[in-house]
């Protein structure tokens, strides 16, 4: 059907210098086979759960779910509803995903030079075979072209999971998640998807509508959890289930890395007070303070590896969040602070070497001054790879280049794609690979390792940190 | 008159790698014939208003003039009185601009590597046709060429301007300014000259001499100001003499960002502290954050576009201060928090896509971290580019390299030269456009983005987000 | 002995684009033979001043002395224990050199692409000539090679010091040090190891053992110091003997910058609490930044150069620091801030351009934000090169990237190479005067310098700047 030839270089993302070019070029051959490990993500479980699943139209696939899309064209001036995205306010919206697909496609240019732009281009190519470049004109009949597609087989999640050769794929679920597809899946001896424990909803007192996620977790375990002592056991007894449905971790999100231990008596009066909706101004942050210290102490005894993401206001944006709800594009980094408020986690835990901590961080001035330090001393610190904002070309560059000489290469724990959208997984893979291969051909040309080195750390990067990070090896 | 010849290379500022070297030079060639425009600055309106006006000495030209030249002299142990400074205080200063001419030049090394000496280079180069490197001995002998040239009719201010291919140039004006200068350019149709609408002296109640700079307000709007109410009116009147001369802008400069409403009576209550000379500690920045919501609301109101310049202490050098006043190179930048500080104003203000609000600050570690994700999500929100310190090459590029992939080049509001040095414009805009192609061939060769899109993106980068963002099209 | 051979790079740290390298290798050919001039670090004297001292076994050379090697391998799970690094509770621990060499050579591939590795492969190739890679199988015969040849009078520290042509070396000695060994070499008139006065231990109130530290100052001046008078009389009287003993320094370390004036009495207040053990929360930091103060004044009178190293966190962990004390490498970098914490003394003595004083800080994010614009403003403020974890190839790039354009080049004090691994030191020395003719070439390829302004900037960066920032002309 398309003509003309979009270019797509092989050597995309190195360094122009011929002899860096080439070695990054060997080292990328070398692990460009490698199957994919996906250990932090937000892929949907039931996608994969049924084999008759199907991704809908083009814009369900690629505009709808991918907040990185939508909000780029919302910060210049195109209204949410105008590209459908769902209203909780009953606001009407765009239901013709042909026409959103052409807006989208008039505005594509707004993606050059972005992560977004890298990763659309790749998948409109390497995926679907669209060699042109998308523009006002041919949208409608690459509309066309991808409504097709979509609808055959080879186009089903399951097989794309195949065709993109992923060793595992971990999810992120909450603590009260039955985990039915997980159970699904499991049945069928489908393991390469696993569940991950995210108690963020019930564990976050701020949350908005945490009552009733409390009263999820309270059907999940099957009984009322009116004290403190109730809820951490409870919570005890789903990381125990999602162990046994295959999880080896759990994340957790706050707006700051604060842990502190609390006493049990102070611990149960501030559950208290939230359960009576008489929460004091400091108790969210007290609690999760605390709550991590907790989490830490499960994960010694349980081994369930512990992820933290810190640093994100969300919902910055009242009006889009009153209209639209969470996770569209509204949520903004803070500057953050490791060292002081890590220290009471590290001293309890932190010594410990088969209890892994991977730390994820928005503000990239802690790179070098505190992230790295901290892992090139705790055993229990990994640091995770750039993310969100920063999973991208110079994201992964300023990273490679502020981490890891301090903390060094064997202190972080590879990639992870971090994605609601399924297909651009490969293409997110294909950039830490091809990046992290430029970093070590850098290295090599300017003689700070050898070549031989690198190839051992190119199969480290692309493949073996993030499955040791992870605990991906055991199947308990 | 000279005779050794001083090489300005033609590739400056782009990278040494001859493919990404040939499309940068590519993409410059493309661009650098377009006109300059500069919609934010500090030059004298009257240097432009009087056809007859000459710069005066090389010293008056390129020394007194320029805080970044002399602080660096001064940083090195030279006194701001040899270099003839103006004082406050009485202080004999060198009068011989011939001699600080020399001093200058046998400390011409100290410029090595920093913008203010890559400006120079170009300007004595390209402007006076100085092709000699400035030395102690050859200074007596350009000093006195120079003196010659600037004497002459085509080194006019006027005839300058035109022989840059300046399109437009917006000066910085107080409230109070009657704009004399613009009504007389007015008149004679030079319409290329725009002012700016800065309104520091009497919004922020901490300045020196706040009561005075009042007083001035009360004369240009004929009336005595002894209420907030009266305030609010005679800003927005202002404001709408300002627009009818053409401006298009409003500019702000504060500490920090912080924004937040005060109702009127606490606004009320504030500013007649201030009038009777009673201000309570938290008043200032209260006052300054509470005028910042209103100039938003003007601007939405009046359409003229918003600018913020935080995160820098005035005067933090006392000394300097008491003997020769403010802008003498002793201002230093503090840290800054963006994300919580300006979402009142971005909730109230910043989903309006016809509001114009463009941000600047010199802690660049909010690149990524703050504004970034500011600019990619509000649709009110562009990005000033690198500010004063920061408007060097490497300045550019960490901008660039931080800011463009979380953004996108078009929530970016181009260049602004930001200078008081007239004759240093073209050198500035051309590191500007030098290191935007080099970044954009950077791009191409990395294969990033294809090379007909980078000739675009040039073209935006160098002129035409800086007529957009500044609504520079129209002509009230 | 050995025979496969390791490839030490003649162009290692140079970018690879072929220009940029030839002129960065005829910058550094133009500079490698000056000496090298170690004004901050910590050497121990005693190895110098006894021509019999020996380094001991290879473990006691490169492992139980280098906190920057055993850190990354407790970071990945080795016992400190298993590295033979004393504990003070009694703890036992290996004491089998050999076998604590075979765990290092084990995991030496920890090291890829840091400094240490970078260093450590120096070493053993142009110290020792061990050019085979250190690896599990060939550690014992590298062991046993090394340990004889460290018996070597060709080995000793002095035969050392005379091969790595070091014109000057400053150890960092106590207030309250004897200078013992300085004596001794003074003596003999070996006069080229300077000592420098570092009183934290006594004027950092909280220091654990600071009543014993007082007591051995106290034994210095031979008089008991129970009043802050005499404490400052103390502290007078020994500057002016390490002055007479060849100082040219001083230098101070706290967590934050912060300084403030007291008033006498508040000073005598807190000094007679802390001899009391009565002190309260504020007091600590009150009096470290009132010492600054008093630091800087008695610098002004004596002319002993200033350093302040600030933003650390020590002994962050305080299991290692239990069982093995401090320096251990569990210090870890906090968020500072210098713009307003060093406002009172640089206003009070910053504008005395005979008074130096050189920063240095672990917050990158404050290079071109606060120490850059500092430096090109104070005439008494110079920059310290990139410290402790940013001693390495990219945190110098970093630092040259954004510090130069703002302070100036000669706002800046050259390098030192802070280390106790005596044998590191021209491998240190090697890394800075190659990324600097990197950087410097870089400038040149790009047109921002000519090539001639190159090789002075090399001389000055390589050798001048740190003789003048320390005032290591002169020897009084």
């Amino acid at each position: 059907m398309l003509t003309k030839k979009r270019n797509l270089s092989s050597d995309r993302c190195f360094a122009p210098e011929p002899v860096q070019r080439q070695i990054a070029r060997q080292f990328f051959d070398s692990i460009s086979t490698l199957p994919l490990v996906c250990p932090h993500g937000h892929v949907e479980p039931a996608l994969l759960a049924n084999p008759a699943a199907r991704f809908g139209s083009p814009t369900e696939l690629l505009i709808l779910p991918d907040h990185y899309i939508f909000r780029m064209l919302y910060s210049r001036g195109i209204p949410l509803e105008a590209l459908g995205i769902p209203t909780k306010d009953g606001t009407p919206i765009e239901t013709d995903h042909r026409q959103i697909w052409q807006i989208f496609a008039d505005h594509f240019y707004l993606f050059r030079g972005t992560p977004s732009g890298l990763w659309l281009k790749d998948e409109l190519i390497n995926v679907f075979g669209v060699d042109e470049p998308l523009n006002s004109r041919n949208a409608g009949n690459i509309y066309d072209y991808l409504e097709k597609q979509l609808a055959l087989p080879e186009f089903s999640p399951r097989a794309l999971f195949k065709r993109f050769n992923i060793e595992v794929l971990c999810t992120t679920d909450a603590a009260s998640d039955n985990l039915e597809y997980h159970q699904s899946l499991h049945q069928e001896d489908f393991t390469q998807i696993r569940p991950t424990f995210r108690p963020d909803a019930v564990v976050n007192l701020d949350v908005i509508g945490w009552r009733e996620n409390l009263a999820q977790l309270e059907r999940a375990v099957g009984r009322e959890i009116s004290t403190y002592a109730a809820f951490i056991q409870a919570l005890e007894e789903r990381r125990a289930f999602f162990k046994k449905m295959g999880a080896t971790a759990t994340d957790h999100s706050a707006a700051t890395p604060y842990t502190a231990r609390l006493s049990d008596p102070e611990a149960e009066a501030i559950f208290a007070r939230a359960l009576n909706n008489k929460l004091n101004p400091s108790d969210v942050e007290q609690f999760t303070g605390h709550m991590f210290m907790e989490m830490a102490r499960m994960s010694v005894e349980d081994g369930l590896v512990m992820q933290m993401h810190c640093g994100i206001m969300r919902n910055h944006n009242p009006a889009i969040f009153e209209r639209f709800g969470s996770d569209k594009g509204a949520d903004i980094p803070l500057q953050i602070e490791w060292t002081q408020n890590l220290r009471p986690l590290l001293n309890a835990y932190g010594n410990n070497k088969d209890f892994h901590l991977i730390l994820f961080g928005l503000d990239e001035s802690s790179y070098s001054r505190e992230l790295a330090p901290l892992a090139g001393h705790y055993p229990a610190v990994l640091l995770g790879p750039p993310w969100w904002f920063h999973d991208s070309v110079s994201g992964m560059e300023r990273y490679f280049n502020q981490v890891m000489e301090t903390a060094g290469l064997y202190n972080t724990a590879g990639f992870n794609d971090d994605t609601r959208a399924f297909v651009s997984i490969p293409a997110r893979h294909a950039v830490w690979r091809r990046v992290a291969c430029n970093w070590l051909a850098g290295l090599v040309v300017r003689g700070l390792i050898e070549e031989e080195e690198g190839y051992d750390m190119a199969a480290a990067v692309a493949y073996d940190l993030a499955k040791d990070a992870y605990k991906l090896q055991r199947r308990d």
